[in-house]
């Protein structure tokens, strides 16, 4: 979209480049349809999860990718592949906005769950998870993510416990619970050493002593060509993109890595991949690291579209567990939302916070940064909440500027009940099309593994 | 979704039912496909906007409609026709959050272009709109409004100016702008006599001699038999459904006046069915409000549903032009968004503020209107506004009450930028799929009215 007003074409052409985007968009033409499917049949199976990713965070996404000299909107990567919006609602006896833990179980497992619950129904019950059936069927399986790859997100896709809090236990279940006869989980990447390398038990040489390789940096990773590995990045989550350095993968790094190990298995794999800390910046009301990290799931997304597009047996599908922050592209009445100073930011404000509380000037730090030039008003603002020396005050001072540059609002430090969107490439796409339940995912991939790739037409 | 805790299904029962609530879900049974389509030929064509209907707006319509006894949470009228999302960003110097006027250009014209725009161009050059080109077509044309028929969206299907402001020249492009020597909008329902019975010109008195019926009531509508009709309500805007006396029709009840009449011609219609003041509340940032406008747009959306599944020859579309306040479901930090509070309400915070602030006792107006018990501090709050004797600051603080025990957050009183659902029904329907802009609507349903009621297939 155009920031400058430019001369308009006649009509007609106008209208001619209209259809052409239709086109585009669309994805409706045979030669990409015969690309995406050899058989119709999925052999493997991506399931990707922007945690908190609501629409507004996709639609942001577009407003940052947009090439002002252009008079079009560029598209995100996963635009062209929108296919509906799922419902994210928990079956909880308090609440009825969802958690990351009982969305997780619902299209792991195919249950409505209370909040908190990790791969396990209302009557702490387990539910068997997609992952686990294709472990089952003899499939190659993989879980990356960039919190920590015990958080609520993955676990539930690999442990079964009655609290998200059980961090420990859940790195155990992964270990602990075989499925005949071997560890159910084949590529463990993310952040999360805490949680392996205990003191009470060493999980990461549990795995080593099986055969797995364990490794802790992007370098290592890099270097290793096991099929089976753990590889953890982080003592807990990994950082923000955007605040990451060169020991740490990116998520398409991770993902890519995941895809190498999988991909040669003839009974083919299935695996995860969370945007996991959208969510993280929603919770704390950072547009920075949102879109920091949503920029690193889109980037993931790109080696899995690509990859499936080759492979031509993958269905792919992306979706959220839910909103976070109540975000807005426009707040305060402003019909604006300027993508420029997001972009204009190196470091997220946590990174900047975290500087000026160990001393770090303040006037320095902002300029380092963020590549604006401040006000004086909005410099002011960030040392009286350094004076106070406290780094969520730094924090939040340092957010509202870029809050009130971009027109972004907030609502909550918690999460939205707004329905988030879905979108598919592969075979057998089309059945997770409309307005489809998050539990829908799990019952459709299940379907789909037990009748070898396909899910039958409905009557 | 159920309130309380109950007894869970074994796994398998669950599963099935999961799996038949996607049957239901997905619409992909032929029997339905048949039913929608005679000849795969869109005759006629409904396309209705839920202003400021962003995606929070129809997930909160399922939490009002939800029955708290099943375990289920029960669906919108929508729910089932969901096709997709749709970009709504002007071609605006300053502003690339859509207004009202840019969105409905766009959606009846195929251009982007400013806000503030009725169907013209960023050269202020007219552009044709798709209702004119059903004109054209010789097809019955109508809109239909609970704002006044004058405002942005209906006017930027009738009418080209070059604000939005310029309502009295809004009605009278209406009757001047003439195609073929004919009146191009044969059925005009809504609020808006002041912009028609003026001092300087009576336009509806203008139209009675054209042939036109003119009726000011529910009544008279009802009564009337004429093909071609003006039907004004209230001055401006009509009152919101929850406020409404029996002399206004409800949005259903204008949208079957208008289907009655514009059914019987050979060579298909053109209608344009606005719920205006979802919107309107949206602004105000009125829960109560809003929720009252989505029902009564729900409703009309089930008539228009009814007629296209009879006819089977009836496209129809429904979408909004965007999302209004920067709603969310929850707010605050808590996980639960109520709708008992909202349900209790028998009139808008504006309808209340309007009574205490000519003098009605504070206490007895929220009791008369308000079917709950509130605190003294809630009353307090109110008695505090109505001091002050401010009739905004009344509404606000009874608005403020809502949102806080239904857990509803806003960030603006203004639009904000993120995309909107896509619903659509009937022969073609499938064209609309995905993620569209708004100027796709109408170029497709240019295409659509070019060639015979087809779309053409795509390469």
């Amino acid at each position: 979209m155009k920031k400058s007003m430019k001369k308009i074409l006649p009509l007609a052409v106008v209208s001619s480049l209209a259809l052409g985007s239709v086109i585009g968009m669309n994805q409706d033409n045979t030669e990409a349809k015969a690309k995406e499917s050899k058989n119709g049949k999925a052999k493997n199976v991506i399931f990707m999860i922007g945690d908190g990713m609501g629409v507004p965070y996709t639609t942001a996404l577009r407003y940052m990718n947009d090439n002002p000299d252009t008079m079009e909107m560029e598209k995100t990567a996963f635009d062209p592949y929108l296919v509906g919006l799922q419902t994210t609602y928990p079956e909880d006896e308090k609440e009825n906005v969802t958690d990351s833990a009982a969305a997780a179980t619902a299209m792991s497992g195919g249950v409505k769950t209370y909040n908190n619950a990790i791969a396990v129904d209302n009557d702490k019950s387990d539910v068997k998870t997609v992952l686990e059936q294709a472990k089952e069927n003899n499939m190659s399986t993989g879980i990356v993510s960039t919190s920590e790859i015990t958080h609520a997100t993955p676990a539930s896709y690999g442990a079964h416990e009655e609290s998200r809090k059980s961090e420990d236990a859940i790195a155990n279940d992964y270990y602990d619970e075989m499925i005949n006869g071997k560890h159910k989980i084949d590529v463990m990447l993310g952040g999360g050493t805490d949680f392996f390398e205990r003191d009470d038990r060493n999980i990461a040489e549990q795995f080593k002593k099986d055969g797995y390789s364990y490794v802790k940096s992007a370098d290592e990773l890099k270097k290793d060509k096991n099929d089976q590995i753990l590889g953890l990045f982080a003592e807990s989550g990994m950082d923000k993109m955007i605040d990451r350095d060169e020991k740490q993968p990116s998520l398409a790094d991770m993902t890519t890595a995941a895809l190498d190990r999988l991909k040669g298995d003839k009974d083919g794999f299935f695996l995860m991949v969370e945007g996991s800390q959208i969510d993280w910046a929603g919770h704390d009301n950072d547009v920075v690291g949102a879109m920091s990290e949503m920029r690193d799931f889109e980037q993931a997304f790109e080696k899995v579209r690509d990859f499936a597009k080759e492979n031509g047996e993958t269905l792919v599908i992306v979706t959220a567990d839910h909103s976070t922050g109540g975000i807005s592209i426009g707040s305060d009445g402003e019909y604006n939302w300027d993508p420029a100073p997001i972009q204009a930011a190196k470091h997220t404000p946590d990174y900047m916070a975290e500087q000026i509380v160990n001393g770090a000037s303040v006037e320095e730090t902002l300029a380092d940064n963020i590549d604006l030039e401040l006000t004086e008003e909005e410099i002011d603002s960030v040392k009286t909440a350094a004076e106070k020396g406290d780094q969520t005050e730094i924090d939040n001072a340092i957010e509202k500027i870029f809050d009130k540059r971009s027109g972004t609002g907030w609502t909550t430090d918690g999460h939205t009940g707004d329905d988030v969107p879905v979108y598919a490439y592969g075979p057998q796409k089309e059945k997770f099309a409309g307005l489809i339940d998050n539990t829908d995912q799990a019952n459709m991939i299940f379907e789909l593994l037990k009748n070898k790739g396909k899910i039958k037409d409905k009557k």
